[in-house]
């Protein structure tokens, strides 16, 4: 059996039958006209305020490398379900579109368009379930974890949520999103490689399962680690930091550990026992760092109650979005050979024709955004930036803490009522421009 | 920037850098004694009465191509945490254990290894992340979709989840599992090249409106796929089914339509009023498929209310395990260096040692399942057996059909309470052996 591993040789493949068979038959009748698509999140998931925009450089990657190798091209023939002149075609393919996006790292809202894509029909509808799938997955992992970042006021987060994030592609790409959103390292040493993120890491239970006894444990690992996070709640959670206590007795003026970590029980009345525990014993400078079930409520509520924890390692709920596992994104056709276009199923009506994002900013802080036509000379900072020409980035991408910092500037633009934990009331406005109205209304009416 | 995809040449690095440490103190000290890992879910989801262990086949072959590469040890070094003579004993380390597990299909429960590791320390704490990361995601895909497999009551259920699931690795490992708890068949053109799956899809909204009418759109692709299945839902929903029966009318006996599909909307209204107008114009053939937000749940109530739904293709809420998007997977120390070992810590108590699990089937139907100690003889069927031994599979992989006929039977084997999608009254009981339960209580008081 094959390993199963997607890579650029097999990514085209990564998509819906039905964005083939759809291709099969624009062939058959000749439709290749210019078609836009808009990527966007129809809704916000429950509690939510806003989304962060991100995962943008592995779509243009992917746009850049799409091609259909002769073994997939083979596979599809196997079907029996498409003609050996159409796979030909399929088999020359180049994405050569533009794409017009937003920077990773902006925040955004329900309907505005992340990515714009304008290209021949068929390279634009082939494109779509990648697109969404890599958009989503870092959007909705970004769009946690500012809430995490937040929610930690300033104190250090460290992502430890490979183990249970959705596979392994999860694990590199939600690493990050996290960062661009703020997380300060990820304990995936492949995220660390891949993406020059800061990697941290402690130890396992397991560590001092090992050895004969607890104290052991401590004192090997910090004979190899000095400075190094220590685990103490293996057995009893305050004998652990008693064995730390006395390491720093053995070691004297030698002893640098910088933190011990608490994984289980009660954090607040363990964190608060241990800081007593560490002070009284002198180890002032001794840090306290959590995990264990974490998320941005669980954190609230510790630093509400006065847990003395000066840093959060967060796994499982940021890794999974465990609240809210999916957004509702959406990537619909808006204009085809020249015609804007909408759909009008039941709770789903798009907005049609090319579009801009006008961001007002008022002293500094976003008060509304304004969804108008793409040629509408609104006021307002523009979200929707040129970043691909005929299938060539036109720039190289940014580095990983320039999305870092713009995404602390665009978040720090929001009014503060939207940085919460809870709905913001009012919500941030989102207005469609009088000139897409227009143009929607026009569209349903089967005026255009 | 590194396109950042995960492959057999770096899946070694896809781990938590406190392995990594730890290995480094392991290695200082000179400790590789044997140890045994289990990995386990120490409870089940909200909702849930059994779980399905699925992923094995990605963790044996990850074991087999197990190797840091050479710029994997450049980046490494790079961090100035790890020793020369570690590194190099790293670049050689291969995986040379032994492996128990509970075949993929098997329905399991909480404390019941699903795989049991058993090497040299540094080998077994290495791969613990990516172990983790993999079993997790398969089981949790397997264990949501049989749910949703049941729910459909012998209808056909399409995995169309691949744009929302948690990226490229989740898109096609899913799609792996689902099928093998008994879904039908995937979207994922990639999942059905690399793993043989059955691939389906229908068209998409966008199709319909790239056509200047609704009828031209139908009319065109069923030009090219005679018997597909057609999207009504874009502008007006009986206004698409009539669409359909005019193309039926024109078409006369070369009509062969297989089905139509709903994706919006109040489904159980829609899909009578459908199945009205096809009927009353003959088309008794014609199917209907729905879509749109399904899970479990939703099925359940679709067919009490009695839509006349033949099939569902099932996104993102089986492709996120949306109501439960994690499960609490652990993989423990339960022994080292031929000493049993157990956590203590508040709620998470390991049982120790090498185990096994009987499970007592009385006539056909399991009663209840037995953990007990590697090397007692209880009755019941064993569900752990080897299957790798020194680092080698002990039989080539079984085929996705061995599989999911497997996981069917396994499924027919439990309780019928167990299910349905409440909570089962008993539930499924899991006992202690007594020699495993002396075993803990002695590690427990420190005589072991």
């Amino acid at each position: 059996m094959s390993s199963g591993w997607v890579n650029d040789g097999n990514a085209a493949m990564l998509t819906d039958l039905y964005e083939l068979t759809m291709l099969q038959s624009y062939f058959d009748h000749g439709m290749n006209g210019v078609a836009v698509f808009d990527l966007f999140m129809r809704r916000l998931p429950p509690g939510r305020n806003y989304l962060i925009a991100c995962g943008l450089e592995h779509v243009l990657h992917y746009l850049e490398t799409f091609s259909f190798s002769a073994d997939d091209l083979s596979y599809l023939r196997s079907l029996n379900r498409f003609s050996n002149s159409f796979l030909e075609h399929l088999g020359r393919m180049r994405f050569t579109g533009d794409v017009h996006a937003v920077a990773e790292g902006t925040t955004v809202f329900p309907n505005e368009p992340i990515v714009e894509i304008v290209a021949p029909i068929c390279e634009a509808q082939i494109v779509e379930t990648f697109v969404i799938n890599q958009i989503h997955l870092q959007s909705l992992a970004a769009s946690k974890a500012i809430r995490v970042v937040t929610a930690a006021e300033g104190r250090p987060v460290i992502d430890y949520g490979l183990r249970r994030m959705h596979g392994a592609d999860a694990g590199l790409k939600m690493a990050r999103a996290f960062y661009i959103a703020g997380v300060n390292a990820t304990s995936n040493v492949l995220a660390g490689k891949t993406y020059g993120i800061p990697v941290s890491g402690t130890m396992a239970h397991s560590f001092v399962q090992a050895h004969d006894s607890e104290y052991d444990a401590f004192s090997q690992f910090n004979e190899t680690f000095p400075e190094a996070t220590i685990l103490v709640d293996t057995y009893d959670t305050l004998e652990g930091v008693r064995h730390v206590i006395r390491l720093a007795r053995e070691r004297g003026p030698a002893f640098r550990v910088g933190a011990i970590r608490l994984d289980s029980g009660d954090l607040v009345t363990t964190a608060k026992q241990s800081r007593q525990l560490l002070d009284d014993a002198g180890l002032t400078k001794v840090k306290i760092v959590a995990s264990s079930s974490l998320d941005e409520y669980v954190i609230d509520g510790l630093l509400r109650a006065g847990a003395p924890i000066d840093g959060f390692g967060v796994g499982t709920h940021m890794g999974t979005s465990a609240d809210s596992p999916f957004l509702d994104a959406a990537y619909k056709l808006v204009e085809y050979d020249g015609k804007p276009r909408v759909k009008l199923s039941p709770g789903k009506l798009s907005l049609p024709g090319r579009k801009q994002v006008f961001r007002q900013v008022v002293d500094g802080i976003a008060a509304e955004d304004v969804i108008g036509g793409h040629d509408e000379d609104l006021t307002g900072q523009p979200l929707l930036e040129p970043v691909m020409t005929g299938g060539r980035r036109r720039r190289p991408a940014p580095s990983l803490d320039e999305l870092r910092a713009h995404c602390r500037e665009s978040v720090r633009q929001l009014p503060l009522s939207l940085l919460g934990l809870k709905i913001a009331d009012p919500a941030y406005r989102v207005e469609v421009s009088p000139g897409l109205s227009k143009l929607q209304a026009e569209c349903k009416a089967g005026l255009r």
